[in-house]
């Protein structure tokens, strides 16, 4: 046995979350693509043919009430709250992320305006994930404003009085570059904008402060490092004290004060419920929620924790096994802008990931030189990091 | 046995569509409320237990290609074509109504205004399912327009050459009303403006025909006469010689022509394609695209003949059973007119409808007053239609 394969067999003795991993459905791949689609916890797929069989079967109609269909986005809102720091009552689960995106730009720029109509600028991190840049640049044409992209380092020196509101990513989906959420946050505020985090990246991987650092409104997915299936459900923050100031541009009939009563006018509901729009779909909805359950006494800062662990093991392991040069990180050293995945750079390294994935080990290739590997705490162990890096050290010289 | 109880069995035996029955999960009550959540069919469960546990579980993120989830939002539209009338590569799945409905209205719009910038209206029909309502206010109030609501019938009168777009309910949810969307269709045209129809009523009910009519934009959801399960995706079709107009409010990078190129500009999909947004909700979906199976060789006229006879005997039944004047039926009784259900009007329908459904009949009541039958052809037989009748009487007569 290797130095470093006896380091890892050390790791895992000593991971206190190492039994999490009993709870998910694995094989003998090194699966390191829980940042793009999470693996299935093993007792999801016996709630979901509960759901089918007998809610929707059996039940019937009768489920919206008796089977808790109709409270479930809330209800699984607050079942992620504490992942990403926010008290109940202030997320709301439904629709895709895009249209979450959407939701809380325009409500965004519309609480700017309550203040100061002059506003007229969205502000959007131009090196992240593109669906970002499409909506922000949307909502930005549906209200009259100029879209400004710069990258988050750029962020403080653009903001101003015309600032309405500001999209930026907590981590960057192709370097892993964990951003500072409280400062750019702060700066956002000082300028008198409103701050939109998505948090696709990061929910779940580490822990985010939404209420701490005032952040305004988030969204993010669910079927990363939450682990809720292909296109689950994505999620909306407002927080409370903005709820009643929440102008959304999706205003559905389940987002009324009284959804049932028909009514020709308009009325939001108070509370989280007011960023829902249309009917939720309950079978992926409910396979989210079942799957939230591994989170049941696991703390976010052992996530993040053995997170940070388990990258700087992988960067160890590449430096001791993949000849220098050949590939370069180009997610940070630094533990503070770091997220829970290593980017590794290397030319041929759309080759280099079929090769890897042929061997048994899965990350993603990211266009365009980018070799992703995503290290999702609860299932993943040092062994499998060890292996990852001694297997891509075999496929880069081959 | 009663006269009509014979009638009952021998239109039964007579049914050409009885046989459907058997790939549905029903017990011994008499379901009726399939316009709100259609039954389950009895093959869905295993298959989703096959995209929950080999699918996600063990192909993982290799489903995206090998298990075609990739392209279900496009392959399901293609499935749904010719039950409204329209031909394949023009419909796409995802999403719920309202957001599709928001997609349709705006983009109606600026097709308008490709035409005449001067077109700042927006008209709605005033006494449909509210979702509507709301929805195409926003629409009206991003793009700069004013809302009109009136009645499917004074639409009209109301068209000129301020007309941007008009949305109309095939069938109205409430009195099951069906619209002439031919002629209002036609009449929308010839003002200059472009008609968005919500088939959330009559899709899996009766014909549409939204090719030979011209319709320009449709959307409907999935869960009522589709049985696509609880809150399964919606719909949005976009006729085919406008598709390279939609100009989407939610360019989602689902839309983009190269999805997977992540390119900071945005360049539409051609195609239905574009009506995309984010990651589709893969396990409604899928568990939709099975429950589609129940329609293999199951003509659209067949089951809109076989619908008429059902609303048809329920409303002999119920004179028959019925004293007169308990009850009044708000649902026209020309079939010109009618979609799938029968509303009934009584004074004290809350209470009624919870001993109806008490004694093994379901429906739904409508605020304020209505009892809304609905009449699945798959499904619902003539001898449900009689007891349910009969059931009625009894209740009424406590």
């Amino acid at each position: 046995m290797s130095e470093l394969s006896g380091k890892a067999r050390d790791l895992d003795v000593a991971d206190e979350l190492g039994k999490v991993r009993a709870q998910f459905v694995l094989d003998d791949v090194v699966y390191l693509d829980g940042n793009s689609l999470g693996a299935l916890p093993a007792h999801v797929p016996g709630r979901v043919e509960d759901i089918v069989r007998r809610q929707w079967g059996a039940l019937r109609i009768r489920s919206w009430d008796e089977s808790g269909w109709w409270s479930a986005p809330e209800r699984i809102g607050d079942r992620i709250a504490p992942l990403v720091g926010a008290a109940a009552g202030q997320i709301v689960v439904g629709d895709s992320t895009s249209v979450n995106v959407f939701k809380a730009v325009v409500a965004a720029v519309r609480m700017a305006r309550l203040e100061d109509t002059g506003r007229d600028e969205v502000v959007v991190d131009a090196t992240t994930f593109p669906t970002d840049g499409y909506i922000a640049e949307s909502a930005a044409r549906l209200t009259g404003c100029t879209l400004r992209p710069v990258t988050p380092a750029e962020v403080p020196g653009v903001l101003g009085p015309r600032t309405a509101a500001v999209l930026l990513n907590h981590v960057d989906y192709r370097t892993g570059r964990l951003h500072d959420l409280p400062s750019l946050t702060a700066a956002i505020h000082e300028a008198g904008a409103y701050a939109v985090w998505d948090l696709c990246h990061s929910a779940g991987a580490l822990p985010v402060g939404l209420d701490e650092y005032g952040v305004d409104l988030a969204v993010g997915c669910t079927y990363k490092y939450l682990n809720g299936g292909p296109g689950s459900p994505a999620y909306l923050y407002v927080r409370r004290e903005l709820q009643d100031r929440f102008d959304s541009p999706l205003p559905g009939w389940n987002s009324h004060a009284e959804p049932f009563g028909m009514r020709t006018d308009y009325e939001p509901a108070p509370g989280a419920a007011r960023g829902r729009v249309g009917t939720p779909d309950i079978l992926s909805m409910l396979a989210l929620e079942a799957a939230l359950e591994v989170w049941d006494g696991v703390p976010i800062e052992a996530v993040r924790a053995k997170s940070l662990a388990l990258t700087d093991f992988f960067l160890e392991c590449v430096a001791a096994y993949v000849p220098e040069g050949r590939v370069e990180s180009v997610t940070p050293v630094a533990h503070e802008e770091r997220g829970s995945q290593i980017a590794l750079r290397c030319a041929d390294s759309g080759d280099v990931m079929e090769r890897l994935i042929g061997r048994g080990v899965v990350g993603d290739f990211r266009r365009p030189d980018v070799l992703r590997f995503g290290f999702t705490p609860l299932y993943v162990g040092f062994a499998d990091v060890e292996r990852a890096a001694r297997v891509l050290a075999e496929v880069l010289v081959p």
